[in-house]
């Protein structure tokens, strides 16, 4: 029986799963997954103040737990399907994993370092370069992110509004 | 009673006494520390091949645990020493950590990301910039190195040797 090929599609959805769990614990959502040989090998999710960690960005998890699975801090042959594009941190810890590629949801212009800001990934000094490919379920990965934004806002409009009523 | 004022000197040498750890395992020397109000809150050294993790970079170590103790995933306040200029991945950390400073002993000019490569902690469309001084025990912290990597090279050479005499 022949495996089914999956679509970029397929892992940006299982990518915005995760974002939906930082979500639901009033985190930024952003998700990802690591994807090698055609199966997600590692998830992650924003919980930076839950855990109150600077290193618990959904990307640095994945990687953290991709390493633990394949006993190497080389993650050459995986492709990583994220629904942000990296900051700084991220995209420099894809290119110190050596991973082959990275599959972008949303860009960031304000922070992104996947060529929004600057390209870290793809840098000719470096030892390594990550492919990059943007787009893909970009306006879902996008609405998510604007829906708890505006949540955010309106919470803090209702609590300064209840503040003035005393 | 006055407590004596600490030199960078003073924490540059626990940064080596990290790195010296480091050297123990095999792995690359480098080592760092995390100050907060005089006092070392944090202390990493690198274990990536040991740990076989992308993430066991002496600087993200010192960063997660500085987290853990400080319960915040912002280190505003803190100071970090480390023997070597920080790779792309750890100088995105620290601006992501929202440190005051780094002080360096080692420039890395082949892959450092405070000023050789890129200038990561002084980009001034970031969020945050992370102050830079250099050259604390510079001889010591690259004299370290110096003898690990002459050391590896006699490993190999040696095994190269022997292997001929099969």
């Amino acid at each position: 029986m022949q495996t089914k090929k999956k679509t970029p599609e397929f892992y940006m959805r299982a990518a915005l799963a995760q974002a939906r769990k930082a979500a639901a614990l009033d985190e930024t959502p952003i998700g990802c997954v690591i994807v090698k040989d055609g199966q997600i090998i590692a998830r992650g999710y924003n919980r930076r103040n839950t855990d109150g960690s600077t290193l618990a960005h959904a990307e640095l998890t994945a990687i953290r737990k991709a390493c633990k699975r394949t006993g190497d801090w080389r993650l050459e042959g995986c492709t990583m399907y994220v629904t942000l594009e990296p900051c700084q941190m991220c995209a420099g810890a894809l290119v110190q994993a050596r991973m082959d590629a990275v599959v972008i949801g949303a860009r960031n212009p304000k922070a992104g370092c996947a060529g929004s800001v600057l390209n870290l990934l793809q840098n000719p000094d470096f030892n390594h370069q990550v492919a990059i490919t943007d787009g893909v379920l970009e306006e879902e990965c996008r609405l998510l992110l604007q829906q708890f934004f505006r949540g955010l806002r309106e919470r803090h409009k209702q609590m300064r509004s209840q503040t003035d009523q005393r």
